[in-house]
């Protein structure tokens, strides 16, 4: 049976991907054994950190004066680091509460003794619309104004971009990251944990414009600080090297298929197609308000909590796994980032229009 | 050819374990995907991280009252979040110097502004030997005490641990934990980068006990505090499921091969071998003084640089890889894990017999 893997993360990898890695796990290029087992300092491993920054730098069009880093600890430690490196002294930083992962955030600055300004808070209306981007007011003397790109507890995705002026715009890419095409020259900083659409947990992306780093205060510790990665070149100590291995095979994938236009438009219609079957189901009901629907991580309801069960039991059985939806907000949930293909969500489909039947 | 990987980390993985995590790569137990692609809350992963930990308290013979923690970012990220957590208001840190990996660790009690006292300092002897180890006098009112158990650069090895008394010991183990028995109980926090001994890099190892998380400030952010993995069972934010998988498969083969008991003879067999041979050679030279001399990480001269040269690459065309020294120091460097095999160590000693032949 064909199986289709909708987990939030980890989650689905290019079937070529694995069936890639799988053959040259062994003996990489012949040396006579692993790639995983390789030195961080050695010619094959150097190889392919630098294919994986450029296959990146190609895939986003990212500009000089950013630096691309290969870190680890995943966006939780990035809510902890961006305070720590981008503070301002004097000066509050900015956020919108779009949800559990931005609240996290803006956690951090509190306990960091930082001041903060939350200028959307969509707790009131349970997280399901990202209301009034364009309208946002940004002070223009925040130190930085933080936004995460992609609910994927709530499946709620920035359809565009705030406005924030000279304000850096420092944005949590972690589950949307190389789904769509955006301006790089607009942020500050974009982080993303890699265990979503760009490679295994374990990694985590951060792209940075290179003079924002020269704010850290002296007393942040060495491995904490952006600057120290930099001027390193992510090799200040021994990085995820077989994570690091695997987002080079997946960004090699995109490239080899279309890169950004083409991941683009295929996210584009999955969502389209998933979310008109369910606007047009009578059954199934899908959570996050049109305008901000996330491409990523569709979330939907049934009409009773014992029918959600009994679907996530029967679509498992139909080998459509990883379908409940976040325990903090209950239902079902559809992670369709770009590994997973269209006929995945045709699939998928089928299995949500087989079970209505009977229901 | 058969190829031997000397790496001083990452490094080489038993054989078995490459090819059974290279046979289940693209089809996790029959699940239809890859475990690499599985979710950290799926029952899969919650099996494997449970059996990582039980592996590991069966080894060490970890007692309840200590927790095992599965973390990001290395040893050198364990320097910061150490006195981050570990400090005590108005007491000072004691550390030993025996080179560069201790050398950061203090580093970094500086860089927080914390008082310490440097009991040993390897650094007018070229950090080629632990002096004294008995004799030094620690300061019973430390907040703790720490030591760079295994020094890969200058392949030198603690014999003995400190008597500290009631100050916790706090112990750098990266390079040679699970190579031989010590006594979890006279230690109060133990860690280690799994990519040398134990896994694959981007995982690493703590063991602590309980009640020193108690003493972390409040204004730690929330992933460098010990007492957040301690909670969450290491799965408060995604953990680095697949070197986790990797390092669970590890440990099966080391409870398999024998355990502990059978991993420290090898070790010790595979050392006194190769030390013996260089010894008694007429030609090499250890660096390292014999009362510390590493089982881990094997440091030896040639008498000129271009010999050295030379050898490194009349080894490596004899399959033999990873041979040349940190480049700190230069010369060479045989590392010889649990994972490397007594044939490799003979096959290594058959090489510099050869190459001494025709020098």
């Amino acid at each position: 049976m064909q199986v289709y893997n909708f987990n939030a993360g980890p989650a689905a990898m290019p079937r070529e991907v694995i069936l890639k890695a799988q053959a040259e796990f062994a003996d990489y290029h012949g040396c006579g054994y692993s790639i995983i087992e390789e030195s961080h300092r050695a010619a094959p491993f150097d190889e392919i950190i630098q294919a994986a920054e450029a296959n990146l730098r190609k895939l986003l069009d990212i500009p000089e004066n950013y630096d691309v880093l290969f870190l680890q600890g995943g966006a939780s430690l990035q809510f902890a680091m961006i305070p720590m490196n981008l503070q301002v002294p004097g000066k509050k930083i900015g956020y919108a509460d779009t949800g559990v992962w931005a609240n996290k955030a803006i956690k951090e600055i509190d306990i960091q003794g930082l001041d903060k300004e939350v200028v959307f808070n969509g707790k009131d209306i349970n997280y399901t619309e990202i209301q009034g981007i364009k309208d946002w007011k940004i002070d223009q003397d925040l130190a930085y104004f933080g936004i995460c790109v992609n609910n994927t507890i709530y499946g709620t995705e920035y359809p565009v971009f705030p406005e924030t002026g000279n304000v850096p715009l420092v944005a949590d890419m972690s589950s949307d990251i190389l789904s769509r095409k955006f301006d790089v020259k607009k942020f500050g900083l974009i982080f993303a944990g890699a265990q979503k659409n760009v490679g295994p947990a374990g990694l985590t992306l951060v792209i940075i414009r290179k003079d924002l780093a020269e704010r850290c205060p002296a007393n942040v510790p060495t491995m904490l600080r952006y600057s120290t990665h930099m001027e390193a070149k992510s090799l200040y100590n021994t990085p995820p090297t077989f994570a690091i291995y695997m987002h080079r095979l997946i960004t090699d994938w995109m490239l080899e298929n279309g890169g950004l236009d083409a991941m683009e438009k295929l996210d584009d219609l999955k969502a389209k197609t998933l979310y008109d079957f369910i606007d047009n189901s009578g059954f199934y009901r899908a959570t996050a308000a049109p305008s901000s629907r996330s491409r990523m991580n569709v979330c939907f309801r049934l009409p009773t909590e014992d029918q959600e069960k009994a679907f996530i039991a029967y679509a498992k059985q139909n080998g459509l796994v990883g379908l409940k939806g976040h325990r903090k907000v209950g239902g079902c949930r559809a992670s369709i980032y770009n590994a997973v293909p269209l006929a995945g969500v045709e699939r998928l489909i089928e299995v949500m229009k087989d079970f209505q039947k009977q229901a």
